[in-house]
């Protein structure tokens, strides 16, 4: 259960009101409003609001652009071609406002995307609920042994159960003497900005986040990654499958040009360009460092 | 005529499209949807999209202060308070988008504001067309010979007249030019985006302009204050009509606290203190410069 | 101890060369580099680096303004001028970049401030370090029993004593199984960015943040206000001693506009000149709430 | 003659103070300071200040990456990294500020990029110089017959005459016209704010831009590019002159991946996996339109 019945019940008697617009508005955007979609063992992430759509982009490009865009035969095709050029003030034109229950650790990644409008809830203000992310047994996993800043196998047997106890453990343990300090009876009450900082980083928050499409699609490509930590991908995933019903021209140009595509560097184009003319290319004669050439194999590997 | 046959066509052609959302509604703002409001003689500004409501901020700010947020009795109150105590991100969660036609020379002091999205349409791409602001004989201003950055009476006679025929005479040779330049019969034809050289700062342009209520209410404050250039200040004060529909509650406050406030020094309101005491306070025991003095004087004199 | 040998081996090997240069540069501000100023317990700022000086800001305002500033006399008058009609660009160009260690409770009310560049130390590529924020017995305040968001008295007797053995055995706990679970000595070994959940808000982080003058300022009035919390503001504090020495001019304008200063709404303007000729105004017919009206007696009452 | 003799006074005296301090410092960099690098036909940029070196992006990396980036064996290696990776917060460490004369066409191309602080003449409060760019001949392009963005070959014999003389003599005439309506000899005068209108986009106003490196390296990606428009272009590459002499290694990892780089889509990628296992790969077969199909050919082409 990761609403209250407070919010709960105040979605509802919204979900009942329907109103009539003159605003470009998207079926199958309306289908997300009011609907929290479940992430990890407690959050969430559910659409408030948005406005604009894949004509909407269009529209603004053709504003720039004036007669010129009329010989692009459609949008998807200007949609595209706007993506593969760069230009982004057209994605902007569109804005998404989400209402997101998030751990901690998770929120201090998040924010740093810094092109986006935060309400987050004040633990200075009010007090933090008994609720904290505790991972799944298969995302209980070990530090990668390659990669600093990655992760290997999941933990298993004796190791995976400590470490599962301690998280609860330590959680349950922080959240009572929170509890303890702040209350007042036949005490004085430490105050709710001091008390807090006893609280550990899987605690959950919630936040409202409006962003516009341009850098809540940088966002993505950037936390909807392999390479992000699982826990905001998770997250960044669940609002790529709200982006795809709201804009689906733009997701689909994004998912060709940003999230499939890759960025070659003018060596490693060269490279390519040896290849294609036969030559064997080897990382000693490539003119990359180890990892690069590794990278490189990645993106242009038979796989 | 400050649309095309184009624009009109499209305009009349979504406003025949009612939509059903379960998004936050405004009536009063539905009404202002595809109607351009004339500004200047051949300028405009229209609302082609907006997202949230007075609730909107009140409902973003109680996800900040949680439970605390109940003791405030309304809305209204809500909001006051957060107007009052410069709680910027609540109204950060309204958003609204703008089509507004503009000469250039506004357009440039608008753009400073760079907290916002916008699509100008491009004299590279495209060509101009001919229009040019010309000031009505009332806004025909002499130079301030008290403000470098002012303006004092209208001119008159002779003068006015011979400012208004460079005015034009100018602007309408400019552009034959541009014309006769970029045409590409029996001869070349000059680069669009080098024959827009010659075109003077009254020229119109167009673009869509998103910006978050926040930020819009810092424009307006700047912009529709009596001190700003009488051309962009007409385009602030429709805005202004546009926000009143749209969330009163705020524009009631912005009104009182950002509009008719006043942000008085240290000094000042030490001098204020010693007033209420009965002292007498003059300029040169006032601890401020004349300028200062002149200005204090403005705001709590009893004109 | 706040910095790390390697840290402080650092310091004083730059410490040791002085450069020559070209660029504007502030003597006063000079004695600040490669100074760690002491906040908390475990805490610092440093200057890591600068950029203008009060005559760089009004070197901008008269590119801005032209011959026109001429007739302002001086420099300090000038910024006066500038700080008091909220000309804020002059102030961008000035900007200070500081290595600062805080608890993590704290960078999270920091981060905020959004127009500003942040480097942070990352808990999913590296190990914190076992360093957290224990209030001293006078800062551990209870809970503000008239503002939701504040602090009373301090604690005393058993309470404050047993407050400070949760916040320092759970940190302590909390570390040592952190340590223990990201140990991969007879086991795999959880991943950093998982066993960091653990860890409570009153860890240490480090960052480096680089931040234009007036966006600076704009953090100062809010974090070294009255109002801020008690842990941030002693860093806001500690910033104002830096920026003191480095802009005098305006800093010092701040301190009469800002932090001095106060903003009247429209009601409270036109109450001060009732009161001003000589009317007796009270809350009941002053047309504001009990709330703005206890508030308006603070900033205009005789104390 | 780019300079007044005032501003070059004052940048005499400048020069001839050299300071000491612990800042970094470049010694490359300083050759610039108070060298005005001339630009088109009355154009300049100089460097006013600079914070940081490559050095200070590594520093600010380590921060991040903690012990982890020790393994990295120096400084470029990092450097190119972080490029590579799109760590953009590094490279947001360093700061430039700069002095631009520019024609007011170029000036509005260059303020779209939001992320910078801009400090400029003001046509409303002082009086415009009587300069104007007027394009060297080889610069008096055709509009190009395939790209609606573009130039084709350069205007010749009367019509490039002809071109020449419009655009003199009406940025004469409208100067004449401006001097004249602001005169107070015999007449009001028209206010300044006003008067400028009548002012042709190829007149020079001038700026103080300040700019992290982050930003400022996606500025030149995108105006020192052979698409961008020579006359902002030209600006771009003398910044790009800077640039190499302040920080070397970034700049050198900026030309490999960012100015020589490009950016291939999901289809375009997997059509160079089918090249380089010898399929035939055709427009037809590639799944890319036409115009896609003409850019990729471009990117891996023999040429």
């Amino acid at each position: 259960m990761t609403l209250t019945p407070d919010q709960q019940a105040e979605i509802d008697a919204l979900r009942g009101q329907t109103q009539t617009t003159l605003r470009a508005t998207v079926p199958g955007m309306e289908q997300h409003l009011y609907h929290a979609r479940p992430v990890l063992d407690h959050g969430f992430v559910r659409v408030i609001d948005y406005m604009g759509d894949d004509s909407a982009i269009c529209q603004a490009a053709r504003v720039s652009y004036g007669r010129g865009t009329k010989s692009v035969s459609n949008d998807e095709g200007l949609i595209r071609y706007l993506m593969r050029h760069w230009h982004s003030t057209p994605f902007e034109m569109c804005e998404i406002k989400l209402h997101v229950k998030l751990p901690v650790f998770v929120a201090r990644q998040w924010i740093r995307h810094r092109t986006a409008n935060v309400n987050e809830y004040s633990a200075r203000y009010s007090i933090l609920d008994r609720e904290f992310y505790i991972p799944a047994p298969e995302a209980l996993a070990a530090q990668s042994t390659v990669n600093n800043q990655g992760r290997g196998e999941a933990l298993s047997g004796e190791e995976a159960d400590r470490v599962l106890r301690y998280l609860r453990d330590d959680a349950m343990r922080a959240y009572d003497h929170y509890e303890e300090m702040i209350s007042d009876e036949g005490q004085q009450g430490l105050a709710r900005e001091l008390a807090r900082m006893n609280l550990p980083a899987n605690i959950y928050t919630q936040w409202y986040w409006k962003v516009d499409l341009h850098n809540l699609l940088h966002f993505l490509r950037l936390r909807a990654d392999a390479h992000a930590q699982y826990e905001i991908r998770v997250y960044a995933e669940a609002i790529c499958e709200m982006v795809k019903d709201w804009v689906p021209a733009a997701y689909k140009a994004f998912e060709d040009y940003r999230m499939g595509g890759a960025t070659l560097s003018a060596g490693a184009l060269d490279c390519v360009r040896r290849m294609l003319n036969g030559e064997e290319v080897t990382q000693e004669n490539s003119g990359m460092s180890k990892g690069e050439w590794r990278e490189f194999q990645g993106v242009i590997g038979s796989q």
